[in-house]
């Protein structure tokens, strides 16, 4: 996996920090530096202006637009692209001197620097602006998203005069009519306006987003409006070598309804805005405090290692951004709030990369995560009927339920979302003991899922059930039978299920007993392509007969692949984009001996090309298992440094949240050693080479464990909550606040 | 296979005939009813003006306009569809008598009758029109397009008022107006006009036609113009029980070349117009003798079926309107000069299914078929490109060489037109021993055939060569590997190409010894999926284990599956559209035994569900070498009548080109037991108990051969050319003029 880095920030615990403006990494600064806190999200890009490269974006959680592709005449092929929709430019500033307007592109400027602090999340900007009427003006920009009144979003301006003193002409205000990058056009209509107000609809779900704002600091000089825009006009007096300050307060207030009246709308918006009084540096402190709490729970450290730990704890701080379950019904999307790419829609990563972090750090937002998928289980309904299928099938990409993955060849074909809720179910329950959870809304998704594998599966000649024309989460194996992966999934998925249904009241939940008796002969005999004389599991039926390619060989200029190679020759040979194999390992992984592990990892690693974010991570945590420090290692330090150091070359898109995710899975579960897929608890840690020490934290039924490693030994502790059982290499304790150190 | 007939028209030997108007119908009798001379075709549209349903249709060869899908970023997916392109309304007609329009869905009429006959390509439709007035006038409409002077259409209408004498208001125009109802627009502009003139150029591809006239039988009253559309107004004075005629000539010349200047096209067109001065009698009376002349060499009679005798010379007629080698560089569309249906484009359909009807009944036709192929070599050449191979690979769907096929899982999967490419040289060439074509353009394309098929196939980790991620001609098998129809053909082609090139000057051909090397290997080693216990073929590797479907258990209802069922259901089990292994069996019919042939067609036959028109005709040759000749009989009734009994209930769309010509070998091959994949052409007849007898006639090296079949005997015998060489049930004969009766 030859991937290389293109490291330009600078190394710091708590920070990222751009010294010097690198105007080449513009859009994949705008990515790095964005702030969200779930509810709302912005990307680092310049408020005042900027001619170069820009991506304007600002996003709401659960705030989308559709739209639909040329329609094919074919039964089950989903026309209908739903996307998170780039709403309003709540930073608008125009900034004017001498008759020069400020942009970084064209001004002149010097001691340019940049940082954003995971401890607050508070975006610092900072630049000497020469004018060419040679006046220098220092400026300081700062934003904060408040994490705890959601809506809530500030901007500050500090403006010092270095060689003068005289006036800045500054407009600040709201803009609803930045385009949506990706497909060129504004989706926003605005239907009231007022002086620092506005409220938009969305022009095809017809949403209400409310946004207004306050402006301290100067004295209003005029009002600026146009149709989707408001704006008032400043002239800041300012003072040789003195600090002007100039604060802006603003409500994003989302209302996903669309039959909500514009009047209510409105006025929520409007009160909010009025009773909203708080000061910058206020909600500053108060996220200082939430960071600071969160970081007391969820905290990685690592000794000997200042670039990982710089990049675990910003993936950290990104997950929790993203998400943290305070949005009723939100999800998380591929680019968290931080770009258009894959139109944020929310995928099985989800459940099957994002779930473990939450699970271990704020076990109520996993459960909203999977209330998610229970609250669109009539959606999975239709979509499983749209494919002649009974059940549920939850889609490959959705932001609403319903799919939104028009390549018919994954959202047909692919259907590892489904038995992933499945798996999150089960790895929620057996996590936090939450049987309620179960007998309410777990239940009832099992067996709907259950049904739509029964119904989707099919018995073969020689009366081994599995499913045909398939593809597995290794999307460079089209249309395949029997992928093992499906098959191994289901057949859990069927066996957990009837596991849950023993002794339960099957009319209650509406299922009869020859359908259970069916699913237990499915899972029975369902086949997984196996070599007893090898101990490998087959990808699909056929795949040990494709051609071979030496994935060494292809050429650093053909990546990726999808963009230089002919459509189809990706699926012509035995090379794989992600581990199928080895991803069902991962997550059973104790279902499977070392041994067996061992001669999967030996064949699947060199035929597979990382061309997914997602597939590093599973390699590195099982090298990590199978003594294969080193490559381990590498692994983990692409997974943790994917957006710093760009490796992808793509995150001017966007963060890739999905690899962040699994980066912390690197830590906790890779070096960490901890397994989750069983009933107790179990950790056997190991450190690698180039670290001195590493402590990680998770809370786990209703305590927080702290989990600290070095070369010689881990030291186990409950540092809040009660006593709790797990195995440490292998041997069960009880765990308390003394805490217990093991050699290692 | 239920299909069921739906029959309107009366059964007559040489024409097909509708007593009395069926308005459900009438899309379908446009399809039937069209003339088409291969450079221009026309629907049997109304010319008057209907407001029921209709389509205004005609096509000339190769006219064509592009349009572009919504882009993919796949490199390899095309998303430029050409397609045959509606043209002008040469037709058009308006007639008002005492202030009513004559229109059929809204007039008063009586006695309805029209008819086409197949031995001079008149078609005639008369009835009586009853005014609102209470005047009866008797109208017949002919028409014909000559078959001498390709550009050459007329018209002619007669009038015979039966209780009245006066004036009839009748126009005569050209109308270039007409939409292209698949795209639901016009793609014309007029940049050139006159009265009784027009120079259309199409939108896109730029291509000229000219369209003029010169009518008739009347004084013109006055002119209409408007911006594609000319005309001329009448008031034709009509006497009781007198008949007026109104005769219309026009000339259709198309240039295909976009950069021809306006002034020449006009030019061309206005010279050729100027010059024609035949009547409608003189057209009809050459028409016949054209038609007298083809029927002699190319008749089928049978005797004791007269449904099957009309089928039969319907299929013969309209492949000889479509088809007969006179316009450079057309080729055949799938529904002919219609219908709009599959764009007009050609597909292997041509190679594989028509072309043996020109092999034996006009071999310059045939050759000028390949030639398309191999003036468009370069094009396969750029598109084998795209498919990251070397190379030609020959489109899926064309128009004019390019790929036109937007579904990528067809255009980028399936290679039966490349390999058929290989197969129409061979056959063409063992047939018509023309060396100095082998030698000169198909040495060229075998080449660059061989060139593709080596860069797409690949060597399996067992040594074996073959193809990954096909779909075979069977379009219900989608992304499969080592299609035993695939890797068969190719396989042949590569001996086929080796065999042309021994002792060729390999340098003169732009081959190396390594490359021949390499095909001879690749030859011998090619993966044939195959099972010596059983003696079945299987379809592609894994095709054995897949899930069974009883495909008579499928209700009527869900037909066309394609409309019906989710796109990805019809992949998910060992049902298949048409047959793979009994296709190449039938191609290379000589290579297998009988016991061969029924294993697998046994097999095979329950299983293909004949969703596509090409199969039932490759069934019914096999089934009765078989003697399973009930079955042969069906299958042969169904291709034999598609259209006229619109089985398919989709022949409103176009005639289905390829089965009528499937229908010819029905007889020829079927019944006639010809067979021509050996150096000698093999006879061996039977007679289906239906008939008392039958005869073909062939055209085979140079010379007319008779073929008379009844119940006890075969008599074979030349009746023009010299003397031939053929088997006669596996026993060589010379034949010359005196014939020779065997006993069957």
């Amino acid at each position: 996996m030859a991937k290389i880095a293109d490291q330009y920030l600078l190394i710091h615990p708590w920070k990222i920090i751009e010294d010097g403006f690198h105007p080449d990494h513009s859009e994949v600064s705008e990515s790095l530096f964005s702030l969200a806190n779930e509810h709302q999200g912005v990307r680092g890009y310049f408020e005042e202006g900027y001619s170069g490269n820009q991506l304007i974006g600002v996003y709401l959680n659960g705030i989308y637009e559709e739209k639909f592709t040329e329609s094919t005449s074919y039964k089950g092929i989903s026309n209908r692209l739903a996307f998170m929709v780039n709403t309003v430019n709540w930073l608008y500033t125009r900034i004017e001197l001498d008759g020069e307007t400020l942009d970084l592109a064209k001004s002149k400027f010097t001691s340019f620097s940049r940082e954003l602090d995971f401890r607050s999340g508070e975006y610092k900007r900072e630049f000497v602006w020469e004018t060419a009427s040679g006046k220098k003006l220092r400026l300081v920009f700062l934003r904060l998203l408040s994490m705890e009144h959601k809506e809530l979003a500030c901007q500050q301006i500090r403006l010092t005069p270095l060689n003068f003193s005289g006036k800045v002409n500054l407009t600040s205000g709201l803009d609803f009519s930045v385009p949506h990058r990706m497909y060129g056009q504004n989706f926003w209509n605005c239907p009231r306006r007022a002086p620092g107000m506005l409220l938009g609809i969305s022009q095809s779900i017809h949403q209400r987003l409310f946004a207004g704002m306050k402006v301290k600091g100067s004295t209003p000089i005029s009002a600026l409006e146009d149709e989707k825009f408001t704006a008032i006009h400043f002239e800041v007096d300012v003072q040789n070598n003195q600090e002007s300050v100039i604060e802006k307060t603003v409500i994003l207030q989302s209302d996903r309804n669309p039959q909500q009246s514009l009047e209510k709308a409105w006025e929520k918006g409007m009160t909010l805005l009025q009773t909203t009084d708080q000061h910058y540096a206020e909600v500053l402190e108060a996220n200082k405090v939430y960071w600071a709490a969160f970081w007391a729970k969820s905290d990685i450290t690592i000794e000997g290692d200042p670039e990982n730990q710089q990049g675990i704890r910003f993936c950290i701080f990104q997950m929790q951004q993203t998400y943290r379950g305070v949005v009723p019904g939100a999800n998380i999307g591929a680019k968290g709030l931080t770009g258009e790419a894959y139109n944020g829609n929310a995928f099985w990563d989800t459940e099957t990369y994002c779930l473990p972090f939450y699970l271990f750090s704020n076990p109520e937002a996993a459960k909203s995560l999977i209330e998610f998928r229970y609250k669109t289980l009539p959606q999975a309904m239709t979509r499983a009927k749209d494919l002649d299928c009974a059940g549920a099938c939850f889609p490959v990409a959705t932001s609403d339920g319903t799919e939104s993955c028009t390549l018919w060849q994954h959202a047909s074909l692919q259907f590892q979302t489904t038995t992933a809720v499945a798996y999150a179910i089960w790895h929620y329950v057996i996590i936090t003991g939450d049987t309620d959870f179960l007998r309410s809304k777990g239940i009832e998704l099992l067996v709907q899922i259950c049904r739509f594998l029964a119904s989707r599966g099919q018995w073969s000649a020689k009366g081994k059930f599995g499913f045909y024309a398939v593809m597995g989460p290794d999307e460079f194996q089209m249309m395949v039978n029997n992928n093992a992966y499906t098959n191994y999934m289901a057949k859990r998925t069927f066996e957990y299920t009837l596991q849950v249904l023993e002794g339960a009241d099957l009319s209650a939940v509406g299922c009869s007993p020859s359908e259970i008796s069916e699913w237990c002969h499915m899972a029975e005999e369902m086949y997984i392509p196996y070599d007893p004389q090898t101990g490998l599991y087959e990808q699909h039926e056929g795949f040990f007969n494709l051609p071979h390619i030496d994935v060494d060989s292809i050429p650093m200029e053909d990546f990726p692949l999808y963009s230089h190679w002919s459509y189809d020759r990706i699926y012509r040979n035995d090379m794989i984009k992600q581990p199928d194999v080895l991803m069902f390992m991962f997550l059973y992984n104790q279902s499977f001996s070392q041994a067996e592990k061992l001669v999967n990892y030996l064949y699947y690693e060199p035929r597979c090309i990382h061309e997914s974010s997602l597939s590093p991570s599973v390699h590195s945590i099982l090298a990590e298992e199978l003594g294969r420090y080193q490559e381990a290692f590498d692994f983990f330090r692409f997974a943790t440094r994917i957006d710093l150091d760009n490796y992808n070359r793509n995150s001017a898109e966007g963060i890739h949240t999905t690899s962040i995710a699994a980066a912390w899975m690197n830590i906790v579960y890779g070096f960490g050693g901890m397994r989750s897929d069983g009933e107790v608890l179990s950790i056997s840690p190991s450190i690698p080479l180039q670290w001195k020490s590493y402590r990680f934290q998770i809370v786990y039924r209703g305590s927080v464990i702290k989990v600290e490693v070095d070369k010689s030994k881990v030291s186990i502790q409950v540092i809040e909550g009660p006593v709790v059982q797990l195995k440490i290499f292998g041997k069960l304790y009880k765990l308390d606040q003394r805490g217990i150190s093991v050699k290692i």
